[in-house]
């Protein structure tokens, strides 16, 4: 097998520094090149702060930087044909609609609301668990996050009840606080708890409860590594890949 | 030791027949008469329909009826001086400020917002660990109950909430829906979450999340049975004290 | 669509009265006949105690019996090729052979290890799971039941194990006590734990614990009535089919 | 309030690095020297790599060392009669002993089985859960480690067995192992599972489960800094007291 070679978008950020130690351990792929504004980093690989001065070719980008890079980068990847593998956060919504609709039709492109492989099984799981128990047992979904978390719910368990939603025939709404209200459950809701506290990293339940049974599929999170991870799997998984809009949902697919 | 004679009002509704059941596995209590309006069951004892056609001597009364009962069977119990245990649900605050600032001057009364020994076992730990983890953990209350319920969070949650108000030096919030806004969450929160779903007979579960470590204390209920064998540990608690206002936090300390 | 008539083989046991109870909720099928040693129980069916009396015709058994019962049983289901949905426990291994080899040839046959469609749904995803994440997690079963349970692990524990090892290219050991030896936990051991106490109905968890990461599949039994659901909705999924043997694998898939 | 000075033994190790830096967070506590034998890391303090060239006047030791050091490290101690936070692990029952009974008679001896305040904190409400529960509930303990662990169950595990047993009436024995037997449950087992996988940092759950309700404790560390979190607050703790064996028992019972 041939080495597949990456350009690292952002990769003096966090995120970039953790995928580029753990690139360390998988041997069919490298960092051949990095990208930031901030060349202040030593890193095994040569940083550029201008994609013009980049002058290794690459088999795939890995995208942790920021939407100010996105034009710049995206412009880049289709002249030159490359796979992006797309993490970063905070994109507009022109700019996803545009990664979607557009760009996916030139090059491959790879994005995902969660990169961990972990939470795109727990998706994966749930569809098929929400498919056949759909109308005998009530959906609820308790997420927890450290207590410096700003939105809520967080936008995996978002993610979650959006697919279940796309799973069930009928459309279920979500319940935020049934404090403010004195009635019984709704038979299409889902519930959806958001629970604040420490330094927790990320943790996501959902529960089937029914007559006498309970299903309950849970992830929990010990680092943010697990991001680094999938993207350098995305990445081997995009690198061979036609034009086209790709997910973890495709990549658990292939192996499964 | 002598047995202790029972009067159980409400006796054919369905936590008197549980509590008839039960009492059979008792060896030093016993249900010497039954009171209830509807005289239609089958007990291994006599029921009354009318509190002045009981004759038989009893040591304590298990009041499992409902509220329009409060006045006539409270006369009753302080002319006779009887201990009652109070485990009537729904009552005024006017009787529950009767109860516990004038007749538990008169008689031992037994009160509880939960009859469950586990629940209340739950509530002293929980008041421990509040009190030692004050202001370095965050506290989470998590509760489930079945699809059902009509009122959130449930009585228990807000009496686990109250009690551990009670045991800290500062008073905090309860926190129903993060969903509304985007905010860190407060030092002085305590997140309140009804997850509500199938049969769930009831689960409580309190978090204590600090810096890189989660403590969770939790009680899950499999039946309605334990409301029942705590009031009759509670009419065995009760018999021998003297008149005052206790509460399941009583009966544990005494065996602790 | 017709209604589906079911013959009910032990039914005056304990599942057999609670499937008794169950199918008055299910519109498409009704128990047209019972069949028990025992008679002293009143049915809203007739009752017989031989097969020789019954002259009703019906298009699916249920049998809930005993092994004793299995040989006349199964004569009868062939002559009259009526499908049968196989419940009895305890059957020996020459009974097994028999009906997965040769009557499952000229009749149709559901069994499995666990009638509850929960459980069987657990099985489903713990094989995607397995699949997907073999050789980066370590995989642990933790089961949950009642005190005066006397084997250890569960079947189902054990039907799960085997489930998962069906899945993974490489066959996995079964661990369960690693007190008595003093090393590293191998990679392909599955840690199997048999937790007993009180009146636990049943609790299979399936943990996945990879680098960082934890997805844990669960299932809570709270009464034995879901065996009976499981039972009805598999007699009719029976109910049309061709000779063959079927589980809740399959019954799971039609639905899926 | 005077600042409180404090020797680290060990400091260039992996826990003395992480006291270094956790004490930065400490006001009332600052570490005023080191020691080891390895001198090549840059700490804010200096670093003796031998007592005797120890010229700084310290009001309390924290030793995160090795048992080789322990024998110098305690003559020094009761020397210049400085209180002693133990926390190096793997010392001879002779040095522990020695620790106990003699050493503790001369200065202030801080020891416990399990540094971090939420383990022992957990313990505590064991011990009252267990007092009150006995003969009532079943007792099982869960603990669940990364797949690198060679001992089994955890030495906090025991411990909390060990507690349990100590406030129990009747003594209870430990069971490893269901699967080698075909009996009921005994009433006065307690369970011990050791669940190994991926890079769980330690998880422990009490488990109390009687008729038809379950009591569960459940302790879980994220990261190994708990523990330096724990040493520095016995620290403090200690300073000012009077000869005597302290643990986190009394540290927990001080703040309550």
């Amino acid at each position: 097998m041939q080495m597949i070679n990456v350009l690292l978008s952002g990769c003096n950020g966090h995120m970039g520094q953790v995928i580029t130690r753990l690139s360390e351990n998988f041997c069919e792929l490298k960092i051949a090149a990095g990208l930031d504004l901030n060349n202040s980093v030593n890193n095994p690989y040569p940083v550029f702060t201008s994609l013009n001065d980049c002058d290794i070719k690459v088999d795939v980008i890995i995208d942790f930087s920021n939407p100010k890079a996105f034009d710049g980068l995206m412009e880049y990847a289709q002249e030159k044909r490359i796979p992006v593998v797309m993490c970063t956060t905070g994109l507009s919504s022109d700019q996803t609609g545009m990664l979607k609709n557009d760009i996916a039709k030139r090059i491959p492109v790879f994005f995902s609301a969660n990169m961990s492989l972990g939470v795109n099984l727990l998706i994966e799981l749930v569809k098929k668990a929400a498919k056949l128990l759909e109308g005998q047992f009530d959906i609820e979904i308790v997420e927890k996050h450290h207590n410096q978390k700003i939105d809520a719910p967080s936008g995996t368990a978002l993610a979650i009840a959006d697919a279940i939603n796309d799973s069930l025939d009928e459309k279920y709404e979500y319940t935020y606080d049934r404090h403010s209200r004195r009635k019984k459950r709704g038979k299409q809701e889902i519930g959806m708890h958001a629970v604040r506290g420490g330094t927790i990293v990320g943790d996501h339940s959902v529960i089937f409860a029914g007559k006498d049974e309970i299903i309950e599929i849970n992830h929990t999170a010990a680092s943010k590594e697990i991001f680094g991870v999938g993207a350098l799997k995305a990445a081997m998984f995009l690198a061979d890949k036609k034009p086209g809009l790709y997910s973890m949902s495709d990549l658990i697919a292939e192996n499964n």
